[in-house]
């Protein structure tokens, strides 16, 4: 029944990349002692991954304030630390489960041997990102987690210098591949789309945005069955669905958009509401989700944007809300 | 008719603050060709002011991203140091008016002689920021601008090691003087509300928040007619507005919350809508404004949270809804 040292946390933050230090960064100046669940560490499956989407990425030019770009993760420890310095703690467990039944809510956490336990939490914010979905190759998974050229991010990689008037692939056929796809056509030689069937799911629109560009190709049932390459992507092997056949593609990048996975099983029973694609709804213009108390911010709640810069403002929102919202409570 | 060198611009971006420059870094990388018009350089008075309210800021210590804190000025300079990167081009002219009644948008430009001319852009994005309302005293304008314990924001200010457990003053009677005022009490020894008036503007709740705070005291009927102190503030002139009887008061801060001004005086006529409180309204959880191809981010159109993390998270939607707008009317 009793939280840490038996009393209630005013705000538990779940999820650290930049929506959760943001708001770990304001809760801890309104002095609310915030304390941030960052996840198992270096355990996999964790619920939640330590740092973020952006552990995965090596250089982040994009987030303002940062000229010369930076690294992901100097980026995500430059906002653990600032969280620190006004007093945020950090627990490296996982929430598994929130009970919004009765108040303070009650969330059941779990260490890295699998023992749970309970702590208690006035407000909430979750903020546990969302992650993106992958093939589930190797030598994908090698090359993008090394900067190598894969990405799963057009909008956030694709102005690399690596990537300019270079023949790259983007995989999928939905209204975010065709933007990403339009997106790198700005920069590319050729920008093939793979498809794994002979049409795609994406508008209208959006599919001929991308065909009208000159150096823009479709390639009909098509998959990508190994990434080629040691230290950068060199192309891939394409196995075409209809007749099994082999061949190499010559590719200076790859961009799998095969759409995104918010983190948000653990929210399962909760109450809490979602979009048709599993993102927390939140009311308009604020980071109030349905149930009174609990807010979200950053990629679980954000299917449009989702950059760290959006992240963080987010993040700055749900703990002004839940200052506010704490305040009329009456929990200072 | 022309643009500058003839052509018409992909996207204009008014204002130099947090929103504009994020705007500038985002429409930049999509390789939209942004111009920032960042206002006349030390002219005053200027429609908008070159790098926005943080120019007037000494330390920022909650924009993620910089644990040791960052000064106003230096922030802004690498905010624009990335944009420019990225081929973002700037003038140092206001924009005066914007002609929405015929595509591509006309836009009246003048320049720090006072010589207007007119450039065309097929998409805006509105980032001229506010103006915290001051009271206009001599003293008050040089110890805010000198980081001297005069301030306009609590949520940006308050938690600074030099107001803790230092009387500080709040000026004004609404609902957020009242809030900063009780954001104020966490770190003060005594928060002392001074108001014009025998009561307050602010809600009931607001107010009750307030008052029940130990250290909570509101001085009625009193106006500030002087700021006191040299380097750092020492206290304030009060005088009664009922007997004129002027009394000193000691103080380690004086916060003036007494409204901010949108910067939007130069969009008058152009259809824009606006809400009760002047800023500009904008679709749900979107940059979109009511006209299509204008979009607005930050302070302008922000009466909510208005702090540096949040505009810069509006400024890169506001580029990311331009770059899908433009696409989607064959402009790339």
């Amino acid at each position: 029944m009793a939280g840490d040292n038996g009393s209630v946390h005013k705000v538990v933050i779940i999820g650290s990349g930049p929506a959760g230090w943001t708001a770990a960064v304001y809760a801890a100046r309104a002095d609310l002692d915030p304390v941030v669940y960052v996840g198992v560490p270096k355990q996999n499956p964790s619920i939640i991954l330590p740092g973020g989407q952006l552990m995965l990425t090596t250089d982040v030019e994009n987030y303002p304030g940062f000229p010369d770009g930076v690294t992901g993760p100097e980026m995500m420890e430059k906002f653990q630390k600032q969280a620190e310095r006004f007093g945020t703690k950090v627990v490296g467990e996982d929430i598994v489960e929130i009970d919004t039944s009765s108040r303070p809510f009650r969330l059941k956490t779990r260490d890295g041997s699998g023992n749970e336990s309970e702590t208690l939490a006035h407000a909430v914010i979750v903020a546990t990102g969302a992650t993106a979905n992958w093939l589930g190759l190797e030598n994908e998974q090698r090359l993008a987690m090394s900067g190598g050229g894969v990405s799963a991010c057009a909008v956030c990689d694709g102005a690399l210098p690596m990537f300019r008037e270079k023949p790259l692939g983007v995989i999928g056929g939905g209204d975010t591949a065709m933007e990403e796809a339009t997106y790198l056509t700005k920069f590319a030689s050729t920008v093939y789309v793979i498809h794994r069937r002979d049409e795609l799911r994406a508008s209208k629109i959006m599919q001929e945005r991308f065909m009208k560009q000159p150096n823009a190709k479709v390639l009909w049932n098509k998959v990508v069955v190994d990434v080629l390459g040691d230290e950068k992507i060199e192309g891939v092997m394409l196995e075409d669905t209809k007749t099994g056949e082999r061949e190499k593609l010559e590719l200076g990048g790859l961009f799998v958009a095969i759409g995104h996975t918010p983190a948000t099983q653990f929210l399962e029973g909760s109450g809490l509401t979602f979009d048709d694609k599993g993102y927390i709804t939140l009311g308009s213009r604020s980071s109030h989700t349905n149930i009174d108390g609990i807010f979200a911010a950053g990629d679980v709640a954000d299917a449009e944007y989702r950059q760290a810069v959006t992240a963080a403002g987010m993040g700055c929102q749900a703990a002004l809300d839940a200052e506010r919202w704490l305040g009329a409570q009456g929990v200072e």
